[in-house]
């Protein structure tokens, strides 16, 4: 794989983008927080994915390409995705960073076996932040015990992200020029679509679970 | 000085508060940007500020206060500053950014002054980020040279920054119960208040004249 492989450059585009917004969307549902400490958690979310950001950027420059190129392939579905989950109140924002970002963080993961080791390693690094999930899935969980009616409303709202998280990865395929599609099918020992694919919905589900919230 | 002493809990709480509304307007103001590798600048400008909002609030905690009541005091009077000041456009996010936090940094700094070792230089590391003044500085001069008319309309703008930044202070004093002038009377050579303020007022002046703006 050349340094200039179109696939490692959509891919880290990809990445980038997704970032940038997931940025722009936390610091915006940082305000539906109810409280200063937990206002500060959802920005300081947002901090990490910017400097995530960064790195994407700095290794795009360095392979030889615009950041801004790289970006704009993607830019449209990514925005379709925010723009049809807009958070309502404090536990739909969290959800939605727990559940939503989780399931296109699992995507592009698997995409991501299909690079070689430094950007892949890059990928992995920039998906994986345990820390922040943590705090969502604890929070949900409180909201639930004090008011069960709660586990209901968010279900729903769950089982919407899934669903457009799903037709948003539609979306990126058809904004693809054969990159992903590359990626996906150069993965070593790697599952075939419909495989992974199922594979996303039971961690989406053993992710829902965890939160305290039904299928 | 104790490590319980008001003053200190006043002033960090104020620049606590401070770095987490201006990493929530900063990040706002971001989607103003004219291309994404603008747009990634200023949201990198809104993660450096939540990062220090994270120092200031460990340090609170560490000094046995909250952070949440720290910073509660001066919320009306910081809010209403950024309400009266919100920018239009991307060059009115920059010129913001530019003299309006640095006049509120220098402010800070000087009060400052009257803390103990480790607190000074915990608030002097967080108020001092020139990487983003020379950013703001290079766009607003690159914007003046392409369209001389801008320089009128950014002046005005950077005029009426001055005036809210000044009447803030005014009302962070109102809000204050004694904190913040204990600090400014503490420091030792310290130039009395109307002194401080002809300081703040040249020193915003030669950061309008750096960035090819008029007083």
């Amino acid at each position: 794989m050349s340094a200039s492989d179109p696939a490692v450059t959509d891919l880290l585009g990809l990445v980038a983008y997704g970032e940038l917004l997931a940025f722009d969307r936390l610091a915006t549902d940082a305000r539906l927080a109810p409280d200063l400490r937990r206002r500060a958690a959802l920005s300081e979310m947002a901090a990490a994915e910017i400097a995530h950001y960064r790195w994407l950027a700095d290794r795009l420059v360095a392979l030889g390409s615009s950041p801004d190129e790289a970006m704009a392939r993607y830019a449209g579905a990514l925005e379709a995705y925010h723009d049809s989950t807009e958070p309502k109140d404090w536990l739909e924002a969290l959800t939605k960073a727990y559940v939503g970002d989780a399931i296109a963080d699992d995507f592009l993961r698997a995409v991501a076996e299909g690079l070689e080791p430094p950007d892949r390693q890059l990928v992995l690094d920039v998906l994986h932040d345990s820390r922040y999930v943590e705090f969502a899935a604890t929070e949900i969980r409180a909201a639930v015990a004090a008011d069960p009616k709660v586990a209901n409303r968010l279900s729903m709202w769950a089982r919407r992200l899934l669903g457009e998280a799903l037709s948003q990865a539609g979306r990126v395929a058809a904004a693809d020029r054969g990159g992903l599609t590359t990626l996906i099918a150069r993965r070593e020992g790697g599952e075939d679509v419909p495989t992974l694919f199922r594979r996303l919905t039971d961690a989406h589900t053993a992710r829902m679970t965890a939160a305290g919230l039904n299928n």
